[in-house]
């Protein structure tokens, strides 16, 4: 029998939930804020509802189940959510058991940064690709490994957290205890801070120093040639370690790849032997936020293939 | 039917192979010297000579098949071997079709530092675990990715080139191409390096250069103190982006482990976040140089599982 799914994409401010297709096209949608503040049976009342809202029957087609992307480290087996800092009530809690029970049908839950790189790799950039990386870059930097056409998780998903690569090893402190972290060189959160230090602006967004950048303001400028450097290192390291055809970036920052690519790809062709000698792609995602969407919504589908 | 399988481990100068029942235990085995100068029909007709001296039969028992692990890329589904600088003859040739002609059984190549890790996998330190890395250390760095109990290969087998890892974006140059490879700062040519730069002798090899050390001098052991930093800044980016359960160093510099273990967990500590909530183990890997042998013989007894 056909099959269709519900993914749910759970933010630090959003809930989304989409009806989709095994085809991948997109039935129903629903979009509302998340209530974090008002705690774990609050946030998963709010879950099930936005489920509930959308799933009306599909005569002569079977529900596969429910997958959800959640900022936070997932142990995938146990379905608990652990040390996310969005979610510290889910801690030690069976949150896909909870939920299923609620909803009388399979949960599974899963990383948003992995959820993220498998949509892209269903119906986004990655499309026929069964092995590559994303590398979302947001306030911090996260990413996602397809190997096979399946997450790699590692031990409790926390697989793909390159944003603490370290990239410069002494470089800018990290909140997380380390020096030079990737994410401390090339976030969006780096640009508006380069452009604190560097007397551009007080208070600017990445993406208003992206504006100045783009109006030709040379040093703003100079702080997209420095992300574009420490991107390159951190995928230089990754297409050696992997070997993968295809590495995507996606997040906020996106826009500004005129700006950073070219610092990026000098590095990558500096510093990966394996991309001097065997086909690789960089390149944008395309999904956007429907990436992580898509991404939880496939979970359960692929379970039937 | 229970099954053996035969391993083979083609190297610069050795040549070995041996039975290998399907519960790890060595049937025979023969090891001989590799006669590389004499060109591709020579070395082929060398590992199907070795074959053949160990390949009884073995009454109530099939044989599954042979398994090559050889020092080059390996483009496993073509059974070609690529830019081997000990094997150039082997470019453009099919390798594996040709030795499985001669020997009328299923014949897997597989790179040899891939087969080193999935031997310790099956037999060694990484028993019981699904998903390890090991690092090789030798003139050079190589290493081997093990998910879900099967070597990751990316797209030519290049995967788990580790050496090529940028641990310092303004370190040593490596004939690479690029800066601050890790194989500069932490292989035994590294080693031996350090010690002629320091004036610690002109020629010692790394083995020399560590029992200077450990009989006190103080230059000698900075060279392990420096490869300890080197390797705990690569290890610690290999657990953010794997977050896998175990890290194995095998090669030569292993007996130094007491002289360059506390910078290199001193570094993980500090630069990964996974390592310090996760439970992973960094450790010697123990079959030595038997490693690549046991992978090799587990390629065709994995396929039946």
């Amino acid at each position: 029998m056909p099959a269709y799914s519900i993914g749910v994409d759970l933010g630090g401010t959003n809930l989304r939930a989409a009806v989709v297709s095994s085809a991948g096209e997109v039935l129903a949608k629903v979009a509302g804020r998340t209530q974090l503040s008002e705690g774990r049976d609050a946030v998963i009342a709010d879950i099930v509802r936005a489920i509930e809202a959308i799933a009306v029957e599909h005569p002569g087609e079977e529900l596969a189940g429910v997958g959800i992307g959640i900022p936070g480290f997932i142990e995938i087996e146990r379905g608990y959510v652990a040390g996310s800092s969005n979610l510290p009530f889910f801690d030690n809690f069976p949150v896909r058991d909870a939920i299923e029970q609620r909803l009388g049908t399979r949960v599974i839950l899963e990383n948003d940064a992995n959820a993220a790189a498998l949509g892209e790799h269903w119906m986004g950039a990655g499309r026929g690709e069964k092995n590559l990386i994303l590398l979302t870059l947001g306030t911090g930097i996260g990413g996602g490994i397809i190997a096979d056409g399946r997450v790699l998780h590692g031990q409790v998903g926390m697989a793909g957290e390159f944003g603490h690569m370290t990239v410069y090893p002494n470089g800018n402190p990290c909140g997380c205890g380390n020096y030079g972290c990737l994410e401390r060189h090339a976030s969006a959160s780096f640009i508006s801070g380069m452009a604190r230090t560097m007397n551009i602006g007080e208070n600017l967004t990445a993406e208003q120093v992206f504006r100045k950048a783009e109006a030709g303001d040379e040093r703003a400028r100079m702080i997209f040639v420095s992300m574009g450097r420490a991107l390159g290192i951190a995928l230089g390291n990754l297409i050696n370690a992997f070997n993968y055809p295809l590495y995507l970036l996606s997040g906020g920052p996106l826009p500004a790849w005129e700006l950073f690519a070219p610092s990026m790809m000098a590095e990558i062709e500096r510093r990966s032997f394996a991309y001097r000698n065997v086909k690789t792609r960089i390149e944008k995602a395309i999904l956007g936020n429907e990436a992580g969407l898509f991404g939880a919504a496939y979970l359960p589908l692929q379970l039937r293939t």
